[in-house]
């Protein structure tokens, strides 16, 4: 009798779109938008390497996958990293009440601010989230910088 | 003779896309993103309405289809309105050195905030960016609403 939502089970959804993400020799980076019963609206990953889309994050793609939702207040969008400023702008400009990252070692992004902003943030430590991104960065470290903007 | 970046003749290329927008029923407002020598790397616009896609905005829609680049330091993102939070993320998060927009009278997003974070800002105040989406948005409250994440 757990009333709580399971994070866990939706951390794991995102994992799994990270994971495919690097099976197509992309970013491990997945992510997935909820309601708050914990149904799932859509989910996504970074596809830059895939597609050569800069643009596709993500939480940018789980976003879209969800379609037009009239209010966001009520729904959790579980990340495996935190979110970077651009998917934090989306974060706070649509107004998802709730955030729940895998983690925040490899990169913290905009969390601080969305945690001023009033956005509620949990943080799952996910040593699996956190070993898989490593090493990715480890191996690919030009592709990284150029994912978050660094030269 | 002049040397100066010709940003009227950019933002021309984003209200060419705003204007295509509002043609096919959507929402107006274009964006193109330049090189520091005036070449348009890329342009696009709204297209919520169109799409049925959120993750749309022109500002992210040029960037998009601008491709991968190294840097945005040296680019300049031109678009018919100030960019919202989503829009004001991707900005920071890549870096993107110039933002000149059309307006911020039916909308002021981020700019504040890019500035502060050493974004140089342009405001060329066109009176046909404001009238466009002022009407617009008189005419279509509901969808600009669900644009900008308010209920």
């Amino acid at each position: 009798m757990n009333e709580l939502p399971d994070y866990d089970s939706m951390l794991a959804v995102a994992l799994g779109e990270a994971r495919k993400g690097l099976a197509e020799g992309g970013i491990p980076i997945g992510a997935a938008l909820f309601d708050n019963k914990g149904n799932l609206l859509g989910k996504g990953r970074n596809r830059r390497v895939q597609e050569n889309d800069a643009s596709v994050h993500g939480e940018t793609d789980a976003f879209r996958k969800a379609g037009r939702q009239k209010t966001y207040l009520d729904k959790i969008m579980v990340t495996t990293l935190a979110p970077c400023w651009y998917c934090s702008g989306l974060v706070r400009q649509f107004k998802i009440g709730t955030v729940v990252i895998g983690e925040a070692e490899n990169f913290d992004g905009g969390i601080g601010w969305l945690k001023e902003n009033g956005v509620k943030v949990i943080n799952l430590n996910s040593q699996e989230c956190i070993k898989m991104l490593a090493d990715y960065i480890n191996a690919n470290p030009e592709i990284w910088n150029e994912d978050i903007g660094e030269e």
